[in-house]
C-alpha cells in the first residue's frame, strides 16, 4: 500500500469514526479520556522506553539540546499529560448546545445548535505531549483526530497512540476516532491537508516556516497560528508605576512565549519619564534593548534598531523600543507591524482605551494588562489546541467552541412556506 | 498598468478604507446606506441606459432568454435595490458588540468583541442588483469590499459603483471602502483569489462550476455556497396529512431555489399510505417522479432513478423518491448524497425528531418543516449574501454576523503575570 491509499483509507476511517463520536454522550466522551489517562499512568515503563529510543536516535541525528529537552518525556511530564486529560474530561461539552431558539413570524422556531466539525487533522513537531492532548480536545469536541506527530518522536507517539485506543476502546468508542498518522514520510503531510473529502480542518502546530508550507498547500480550511509579534503601547496618560510594571513583565516573564512582547511603543510625553528606569530594569534582567532614534536619545548606551527589528519575533531577551507622538501613531505602527496577536495600551484614559480596543485588529487587544495574559487558561477556556492569528472562524486561543461549529436548526408542526 | 498591477492597487485601497470603515459608527454607515438609495433612485434613467447597452451587447452574444432576464434591470428591480440598501440601514449594527465578559481568578476582565472581517472579496454572475445589496452587507458589517461581478453587467455594474461612491462621500466614508473591479478581464479574477495581504475572506456567488474553480485556486479562505441536494424523511410515525403539505411544499413552493427538496425519503411503513396521493398531486403539478424499485411498486407509473438522480440538483420540476427501512437508512443516505444545505424529517415521534437534529450533519436541520425555510430572511437575519455549506466560520444563511468576527478584549488595571 502506498502512502497515498495509506493516507485515503485513514481518511475514509476518520469519516466513519466522525459519525459515532459526533453522537457520543457527554459520559461515553469523558469515560474515555479518564481511561486514557489511566492507561497512560499504567503504561508510564513503555511510554519511557518508546521515548528512550526517539531520544537516542535523536542524539545519533545530532539534535541540538533544546530539541531533545522538547522530545523528552520523563515522570513529571507523563503525570501531566494525564492529568490535562482529566482537566479535559472535567469542562464542560460544547456539543448540542443549543442557542437563541426563538418563534419567527411564520411560526417556525429557529436556533442554532453547537456541532463538531468532523475530521481535524493535527500536524505539529517534537512534543510528544501534543499527541494525549490534541485527542482530547478532539475527542471531547466531538471531533475525530488525525494526528501526524514529528518523525523524531516516532516512537512516543505510537506508545501514546496505544493509551488512547485502549481508553477509546474501554468507553466503547471506536478506535478510529483518534489515528496516530504510523509513518514518518512527508508525503503523508502532503496527503491530509489535500483529501477535503475526509478531513475538515487542518489545525498545524509548530514553527512558522511548518505553517506557512502548511497553508501554502492546504487543499483543507486551515486554523494558523502564525506568530507573535506583540506590542505594548505606554500612553502619555499611562499611570507612571503601573505602566513600568507591566511591560516588564509583558517582556520578562518569558521569552520564548508567542505572547510575549517584542516591541514597546512609548508616547514622546511620558518617554523620559518612563524609559530611564525601565532601561535599568531591562539592563539588569539581561535583556538587549534595540532602540530607534529618539530613544538612543534618553537610552544613549542602547543599540539601534534596523528596520527588520519591528517586524522581529525575537522569542529572546532582546526587545526593540519606539517612541512615538501618540496613539493614533502607535496604531498605525501596531497596524504596520503587529502579526495580529496580542496587543496592550497602558494608559488612565478611557477614552483612548475605548478607541484602541475598538481600533487595534488583533486577536487579543487589552488595557492595562500585560500580554502575556493572551492564553487559554487565562482566558477561562479550560484549554487550547493553539492561538489562532486568522481572523475567520476563530481568533485567539483556541478551546473546545474553536473545534466546533453551529448548524441552524428549526422546528415547526407541519409549516409549509407560503 | 497591467491586470496585476491594477489589482494590487484595488487592494491596498481596499486594505486601507478597511481601517476607516471599521471604526465607522452606525449612523455614518447608515448615512451612506441610505444615500446610496436615494442615488440608486435619482438616476434611474442612467442605471437603465447602462442596462440597455449590457441587454444590447448580450443579445448580440446570444445570451439565453434566462440569462438576460437576470441581467435585465427595469423600474421594479430598481426600486427592490434602493428597498434593501433601507433595509440594511435599518438592521442593528453587529460591530463592536461585547459578549461574555467575564472576571478571571487573575482580576482581569476578559470578553469577547464583534469586529469586521476586513477586506471581503464577491465574485458573482450576472445579476447586477448583487452589486448594491453586497456593498450593503459589507458596509453595514464594517468591512471594505471588492466587488467582481459578470462581464456581461459591466455598464449596469458602474453605473451602480457611481451610485455607491456618490453615497459614501456624502455620508463622509472613503469611497474605496467599496470598489468595483473596472476590467472585464479573466485574470482579475486570479489575482483577487491570490492576495491575502490585502483580502480576507473570497464569497463567491454563481453556479457550482465557478465556486468549485474559485475554491481550488484561492489563496484565501472562501465562504462557499455549493448547491444545494436537500432532502426530506417521512418517518412511519409522521402526521400523514402533514407530511404530504410539507412534502409537497418543499418541492413545488419553487424549483429553482437551493432549498428545493430533490429527494424524497419514505419509511416503508408508511409509503403506501402517502405516495398515492403524494403521486398524484405530483402528476398535477407536473413534477416528473423518478423512484426506487419499491416505490416504482406504489407508484407504477413513474420512471426509475438512477445512481446519478440520488445526487442531482435539479433545480427543476423533477423529483426522486426512496423508500428505505427506517430513520437510521435515511440518516445514512443524507449522509452520502446531501451537499450538506438542509434536510427535515416528518415526524411525531419526539425521540426520532431529537436523533435526525443532532445527527444530520448539514447548515439547516429541520423537524415538521418545508426546506423552503432554510432562507436568511425566514430565519430573521434581515439579508442574505449566501448560504454557507461549509463547515468553518459559518454554516447555512449568512447575514451581517457571518460577515464578522469576533477578537478577545482584556481589561486590567496594571495586572501583570505572576
Amino acid at each position: 500500500m502506498d502512502i497515498k491509499q495509506y493516507m485515503q483509507q485513514v481518511g475514509q476511517q476518520a469519516r466513519t469514526a466522525s459519525r459515532a463520536i459526533a453522537r457520543a454522550g457527554s459520559n461515553a466522551k469523558n469515560a474515555a479520556l479518564t481511561a486514557i489517562a489511566d492507561a497512560i499512568e499504567a503504561q508510564r515503563p513503555q511510554l519511557l522506553k518508546a521515548n528512550s529510543r526517539d531520544l537516542e536516535a535523536g542524539r545519533e541525528r545530532g539534535l541540538d539540546a533544546a530539541l531533545l529537552d522538547r522530545l523528552e518525556l520523563n515522570d513529571e511530564r507523563i503525570a501531566g499529560m494525564a492529568e490535562g486529560l482529566r482537566q479535559i474530561a472535567a469542562l464542560p461539552d460544547p456539543v448540542g448546545e443549543i442557542a437563541d431558539m426563538t418563534y419567527r413570524p411564520s411560526g417556525i422556531q429557529v436556533g442554532k445548535m453547537r456541532v463538531p466539525l468532523g475530521v481535524i487533522g493535527i500536524i505539529y513537531e517534537s512534543r510528544p505531549n501534543v499527541t494525549a492532548d490534541a485527542a482530547a480536545l478532539c475527542l471531547k469536541s466531538g471531533n475525530a483526530a488525525i494526528l501526524r506527530g514529528g518523525s523524531e518522536a516516532e516512537h512516543s507517539n505510537q506508545a501514546i497512540a496505544a493509551c488512547i485506543h485502549e481508553g477509546l476502546e474501554k468507553a466503547g468508542l471506536p478506535r478510529d476516532a483518534v489515528q496516530v498518522v504510523n509513518t514518518t514520510d512527508r508525503a503523508a503531510v502532503g496527503e491530509l491537508i489535500a483529501m477535503p473529502e475526509y478531513v475538515d480542518v487542518i489545525v498545524p502546530r509548530g514553527g512558522k516556516g511548518l505553517i506557512e508550507r502548511i497553508s501554502a498547500d492546504a487543499r483543507v480550511p486551515v486554523i494558523k497560528h502564525l506568530h507573535g509579534v506583540c506590542h505594548v503601547y505606554i500612553d502619555d496618560q499611562a499611570d507612571r508605576d503601573k505602566a513600568i510594571q507591566v511591560a516588564f513583565n509583558a517582556k520578562t516573564q518569558r521569552y520564548g512565549t508567542c505572547n510575549t512582547m517584542e516591541t514597546l511603543l512609548v508616547a514622546d510625553d511620558i518617554a523620559a519619564d518612563v524609559l530611564p528606569e525601565l532601561g535599568a530594569m531591562f539592563k539588569e534582567k539581561g535583556v538587549e534593548l534595540r532602540g530607534c532614534e529618539a530613544t538612543r536619545r534618553i537610552l544613549t548606551d542602547i543599540v539601534a534598531a534596523t528596520d527588520e527589528d519591528w517586524d522581529a519575533e525575537y522569542l529572546a531577551p532582546i526587545l526593540s523600543i519606539r517612541i512615538v507622538r501618540h496613539m493614533e501613531d502607535a496604531i498605525e505602527h501596531i497596524h504596520r507591524h503587529s502579526s495580529g496577536h496580542t496587543e496592550s495600551i497602558l494608559t488612565e484614559n478611557i477614552g483612548r482605551a475605548r478607541r484602541f480596543l475598538t481600533e487595534v485588529d488583533s486577536s487579543s487587544v487589552m488595557v492595562n494588562a500585560s500580554t502575556r495574559f493572551a492564553d487559554g487558561f487565562e482566558y477561562g477556556l479550560g484549554a487550547e489546541i493553539g492561538i489562532s492569528t486568522d481572523k475567520i472562524h476563530v481568533r485567539g486561543p483556541v478551546g473546545l467552541e474553536g473545534l466546533t461549529s453551529q448548524k441552524y436548526i428549526v422546528i415547526g408542526d407541519g409549516h409549509i412556506r407560503l
